[in-house]
């Protein structure tokens, strides 16, 4: 049994950490932390795991573990992580600090300074899908976020393709309200405020945007200005799951059957990557509570114009599975152990 | 046009008393504060009064006004209150602290100690299908509170009957979140709390139930035991609305002809009461964002149980509307008016 | 393995056991069917099972099962269920027609006439934690009502006291949409008619009443009235969970501990059902997407009014994974299996 | 009092329309019909109309008014349009079916024959934005889709720029059930299906795609190539609202004070247009159950990529109340009257 740490358990991620971990044959989570909650058990202020006898701890409590998944704000993260690093812990975070190697483009879209920017270098970002084979070796893993993940999937297939597009990527996304605040407990997310409401928030200044740019970068050949990838989230009146519709524009068609077969490679490669068939388009509940990501493909009768839509569960594909997905490649396990 | 100063405008009830007062034809705002937002314009903070010049003051600012709406907590009304009616404004009260006259029910319930008790007696009960008469000589009305709006107006048309109950009434009620709570920057009312949920909560020690019985007891000859009536308040995933079913037991059963005539009697004199036809229950797509309460009633075979189910908009009838049609009733207009 | 065929796998309840039985150790899915989409695999209909190659039969394909799980319309579950039995395959039927042993208060809830009214007395009633024995000899279970299995779970506990009622229990029950019409295709189960509303339906006529009359009779000393329980179901504007507020009304009082304590000793004997500690109150996340059943108790300062509040996830406790627990017990397996 | 007919009065359209006469000064409807309903009083189907008289008739009742709104399927538009005219009944009709001049593009996209082609030039558009001048002389309005009412005042004050775009323009458009489909009885807009999702439905297909084109191109000087103008409509999980998320990428920088002025004029010139203040994005609540347009402008660094958002109520400025704008310029009232 690999034993594990959840640093800020009581939030949205960390719950779902534990929902998971319950289900999971090779895994005893031996802390969890609130500062909240800290001294309180588990089953008192969730009744769901009235089965656990753990206790949340502060966050500073000695550990005594394999890895350490942190679900704590971005400044705790970078106070964290470097002392569970020296510690011989490994880590598995889930702030955005460690995702870009950019420190510049880091401290403009998070507004903060980084003080351990050495540290990103060794970090490896944690989308198995185009880093399977650097889990392994990895101390530190920078879990993605989930915009990224949605749109990351939806466009690398493409990859061959994109040095002929005709402008830069736009992506549309929607996202559950787990997905974009939680439940911090201002009015922002307030019931109120949300429910039976719709809008866009953060337009063209997103922390993500430069995360999936840096990404589509790395993994393509295609060359597009920085900021010229559009990406717009949008605050949806449900709790789990992000839509992304992706816009490709291309100076040549590209046969439909091309494109799918691109689509339909990468996918069987992936334990949680399906292509919807022909003529079907995904929604949220086909991956609600699981670890998948669907993608749906369509062109119009010129086939230059594409879009392409993804799905995820934001807290599990956007976070929790996907550390889980992460750790099981780091200890050796099989890819889709303990998830569905 | 009577002049009219909102304190707390920025809360839900606040802004749906603007909303109102948008609409209503004798009326004109002159006043609005908000600690939050005190300096801004209300249609920054607000966008859909984009037709507006207010700009929010501080609660304490001078008023030029002939009545106050208050819809601020309720400590924040025992101190203003005693101000405004010596500076001869007149008040209409939206917090709970002029309602109950027994000062040891309210400080047990409330929590608060009373600093005004003597303005209790002098405050008219602000449900004006009893109190109609009382309100235009009222210099400080306390507007009721939204569950006993509907609990009372389900009951009190049986009046002549409760003698011959045989247990005290169960009012199962079930409510919005703006009138559980609202907007209050907490845990509780957030989206990912009461999204897909529903709970009761405050069982047996909500601070309306005294205030139901109190005046089921004024506006009846009927006496149960102090505390046997029960009500049971639930939060609804919904914005706005209160359903409450009531549970009416009696010795001997009662035509339904008759108890039928009763509603309808009662609904006659009413402009905002109406009773559905036999076999029709209300739901609250039937009066959201109406001054409006729709009453239902069903019997069984044996005519001694009855299910009476009322509804209202707990932000219209449960607060701001009420609130408006006392203030028409206060100065001599239409009873409807500015109302739907 | 054990080979289970489902008769009406796209309806709500098949498309749950699909879902459960995806991750049971034991069991192999060997015929699907479904009027509707018969010929059509179970992936392209629902792409979430991905990995299946099922495909819809008719309803009359012939079986090659132990076991089948009905989850049809009551009509349908009458013609089906005697062939079934006489091919000697075991049946777990999830209509409502082999319920009630009393055919006449049968035909006048269900409008009904029952064409196999035999095979009532050879039927388990499938709520385990009162006739778990049972099962293992049974070739027909019946299996329970959601909204039956949430009120006994929350009335037996507290058997022995209810000689002492001063009155017949009242349940306020609450249903999301799964659980109440599910995905009918009329205009009563519509978005626009259930989103941002709440109403009470069948008031004093639902087809369950007598379903709960009965069990509590059979399993208590109690003897009330017939139709003196009061039972209401009301809409939810969610999908899936049943809270059921159970108001008990004592000549004597009852002390808090006594009550506790029984409800306490009957939980301890059942893997699915937990008692909340003192003060607690459920809420239906708790309870979503598991077998689980969770008890909250209060009672006033006299202690001769009690309520019970429970909920479930009808879909699973009130439906498919009440089903499968038997089929569980039902076969010899941990009662837990494949559940959670 | 104008003399006005609803004709498919039961629908969402037709609710609204008479939602909004019961408020309107000089109107008096004298008229409803409806398939479903005919010979039950509008009272007994909505309660909520408990002081009308009206009755619903069949569709082909005699009328004696002046003005028909029609809110029926465009099946049935394409058959009672030309009899009305003939009958010298003024015509506002709600469906798709005389919006589109080109009728090759109208049979494609709605897969109807046209039957009164000739009437089609008849026709106005009902955009009162553009073409207000002609309402006064219209006979035959044809009102604008919901979608293309978002897009289009989203799009159209930028005209003057239109020409430089480096792309054909991105719409993507998230509307509520009511503007998708609305109370059509089938599984697509049932609670269990829209609830906690959300999907895009009829990607590169939906018929508002070629009227949306159609008046940008009748109305600016840009000519894009047909069919390149990308629109996606996406279903959100509440009632009423659109918002569309419009992507503008030009060749050159437009200076941010230079666009904003031109959305500021154009709004001066509109009773319902609001432009946001900078910084400022919409969102559905600034707008529902109101006859409003909102809007809001972001750039990014290099001035040339913008994106643009416009809310609106699709059962109002989308539909019921557009139409009411519309007849009040028709008859030379207030074009704001009984509308807010």
């Amino acid at each position: 049994m690999i034993r594990v740490a959840i640093i800020g358990a009581a939030g949205l991620s960390g719950v779902e950490l534990l929902h998971w971990f319950e289900r999971h044959p090779s895994v005893q989570v031996v802390t969890i932390t609130s500062a909240k909650y800290q001294g309180q058990q588990l089953k008192e202020v969730f009744p769901q795991f009235h089965r656990s006898t753990l206790r949340f701890e502060n966050h500073h409590t000695p550990l005594n573990c394999e890895v350490a998944f942190l679900a704590i704000p971005n400044q705790a993260s970078l106070e964290l992580v470097p002392q569970l690093l020296r510690q011989k812990i490994k880590v598995i975070d889930l702030s955005g600090v460690y995702r870009i190697p950019e420190v510049s483009l880091f401290e403009k879209y998070y507004q903060l300074s980084h003080s351990s920017p050495a540290l990103i270098q060794q970090a490896v970002f944690g989308l198995p899908e185009i880093y399977r084979n650097k889990m392994k070796e990895a101390v530190l893993i920078a879990n993605p976020g989930c915009y990224p993940t949605g749109a990351l999937l939806g466009i690398l297939p493409a990859q061959e393709f994109l040095e002929d597009l005709s402008s830069a990527p736009i992506i549309d996304a929607k996202s559950g309200v787990s997905g974009a605040g939680g439940r911090v407990e201002d009015d922002s997310t307030n019931y109120m405020t949300v429910n039976e409401n719709f809008k866009a928030y953060k337009v063209f200044t997103h922390q993500h945007q430069p995360e999936i740019e840096y990404y589509l970068h790395q993994n393509t050949g295609y060359r597009f200005e920085s900021g010229s990838l559009l990406f717009t989230p949008h605050l949806l009146p449900l709790s789990r799951g992000i839509l992304s519709t992706i816009y490709l524009r291309f100076h040549s068609p590209i046969s439909p059957a091309k494109m799918r077969e691109r689509y339909e490679q990468f996918a069987q490669q992936q334990p949680f990557v399906t292509v919807l068939a022909q003529g079907q388009m995904p929604d949220l509940k086909m991956v609600q509570h699981t670890n998948q990501c669907y993608i749906g493909l369509e062109t119009d009768e010129g086939h230059k114009n594409w879009i392409i839509i993804t799905v995820i569960d934001n807290l599990v594909k956007g976070a929790a599975g996907q550390a889980i997905q992460n750790m099981n490649l780091m200890f050796g396990l099989e890819e889709q152990s303990g998830l569905v």
